[in-house]
């Protein structure tokens, strides 16, 4: 495979030495990008996207003709394990994901499969593949999963929730069910994953979206301990080298220490948190990424700037630093305040280096 | 006026020794009871009950006819202080609360006046002198706000919002235009609260439902230091009773330490906080109330039991708690649900107390 010409985001995730601070976005493939839009339209539906590794790889790489982001991130779904497994993904103008089958019963529980990522979930792979190709070396490509607790809400509710009535209602009356239904969620998860990094994954994100609407005992058995299992099987290293692990709970800045005892290289955190602080708090354990709030890229390009700055001073100097926003950027965002944001990043964060 | 028959809630406020642990609920006079909802039948709209003082007091007072409950909160919404100003405060189906003029420019921040709470608010002081007068000193009567960050946030979207684009680029771009709304809104809460606690309010309790949306430097200054501006101006003591004081900044648990050098007697804390910790944060210099996840609720009656004994455990023995749901009570819980938690508390907590 081709050697890496831009590793910055790699060398931060391990701690290692940078020229300037990596910058990528979550959700930076997304629809505040006319030419995502434009794919979009011409794919049909979400799910048809997702689906064909050609259009993935297209918009995957649109972001990165327009900004010097220092890493892709695959374009894909959370929920494809869900559906791989049988539970009919679809979307809804304005609810967002639904399923057709959602699981309740400790029949269905029982009777669920893990995917064979290689099979039902090819698909993804291929896209994989293909963006590795294309990419060239540019910049690494980070793969990704929902955390097992985030895909077994929406497996359980069967979609989108506000207060998780059903599952939660499962974790007190039925914990050891649900213990069961999220070990068969992160062994699905840990194959993907591996099967991910074995197709071009250079390094790998947890998304634990919902962790943060938990008790700390409750995030601790239901969301925590599925993602460490998970880490603890995964690849680190593949063909000589390291591939670096990300664990992002929203909303989980009250449990930094907890996380970082996880084994994974790297926390993302939300604007919630200080940077100084979270540092302080993990001791040198793991790198962080984020944590911009999205919304100040509602503001002005100097505005932005000057937050960008606030952010890189928060961190301050040294090693361990990937510059993201604390959550997806907000779709009604011009794509010149990410110009903005990205060469800020890069200019401002040069004298942390030195 | 009548002395308290039960008064440990106000105890509980004020780190006194108590026979039990005192419980109530936010939201407990709401939709979830049947007799809520054919009084807001009754009234008409929303609004038509919060401005009528009779149906304000039959509703506030409903709650305590089918549970043990140690406290009364006034019927209201949060945004009375904003209709008061001019706003036009209206709700829709499923949209939630909405203003017909939201503020958006200088000019119409410098031209928001402070309301005269027995003036433009006088439905509001009615109600709280009813409802003392109906209590009849059975338990305390609380009297609340919105924080001047939680309703500015409405007064500038326009109504809910989920990333608080306009205000947050004020906040970004006009930081000081920011200042100066939240310096009105700030003035008028202490205000209001002030009349509550002349019309008979024994507690007062700050509800900060947005503070949470920030990061940590924004919410200090544009959420904490207004509050802590009305924490200085309420009386502390009316009649020589003293007046507790609780803040409540939900998803604030990383803050706990900025928020106890406010000056309140008690913070409220969501589930996502061990009770343990805090405390320990905390360092005896206020009152913790909380924090059960109200999603508990739709549980059975023996798994709530086993929740609320966790939280009274996570608190552990001494002065200083007072028992209550991390947020509102959820719509669609069963009545019965309420009578198991409520009994629980009182019967769990008893050796805590010993």
């Amino acid at each position: 495979m081709t050697e890496l010409k831009n590793d910055r985001f790699i060398r931060a995730l391990l701690r290692q030495p940078v020229d300037v601070t990596p910058v990528w976005m979550m959700r930076q493939a997304g629809r505040y990008l006319p030419e995502y839009r434009a794919t979009r339209e011409k794919a049909g539906s979400f799910m048809q996207l997702c689906g064909n590794p050609e259009l993935a790889c297209e918009v995957t790489l649109q972001p990165l003709e327009r900004f010097p982001l220092d890493a892709a991130i695959l374009f894909s779904d959370i929920l494809t394990i869900p559906d791989a497994m049988g539970l009919g993904l679809y979307f809804t103008e304005g609810e967002g994901p639904r399923f057709k089958n959602p699981i309740r019963t400790e029949a269905q529980i029982k009777a669920l499969g893990v995917p064979d990522p290689e099979q039902e979930l090819r698909y993804v792979m291929d896209a994989v593949r293909l963006i590795r190709r294309e990419l060239a070396g540019r910049v690494p490509l980070i793969g990704f999963s929902g955390s097992p607790w985030t895909l077994a809400t929406y497996m359980v509710e069967g979609g989108s929730s506000k207060d998780f009535r059903t599952i939660k209602a499962m974790l007190f009356e039925r914990p050891e069910l649900l213990d069961q239904l999220l070990d068969t969620v992160a062994r699905s998860v840990a194959l993907y994953l591996n099967a991910q990094i074995a197709a071009g994954a250079q390094t790998v994100m947890i998304f634990d979206t919902w962790g943060g609407a938990l008790t700390p005992s409750d995030y601790c058995r239901f969301s925590l301990k599925p993602m460490e299992r998970i880490i603890a099987s995964l690849q680190r290293e593949y063909n000589g080298k390291k591939i670096p692990v990300i664990l992002f709970t929203k909303n989980g800045g009250q449990w930094l220490e907890a996380m970082t005892d996880t084994g994974a290289d790297a926390l993302g955190l939300d604007w919630t948190t200080d940077l100084a602080d979270a540092r302080r708090r993990v001791g040198g354990q793991v790198a962080l990424q984020g944590n911009l709030d999205p919304s100040v890229l509602y503001a002005s390009p100097p505005h932005i700037r000057e937050q960008v700055g606030k952010v890189l001073a928060s961190f301050g100097k040294g090693n361990g630093h990937v510059f993201n926003l604390g959550h997806g950027i907000h779709p009604g965002i011009p794509p010149e305040h990410v110009t903005a944001m990205v060469t800020a990043v890069h200019e401002l964060s040069m004298p942390y280096h030195q």
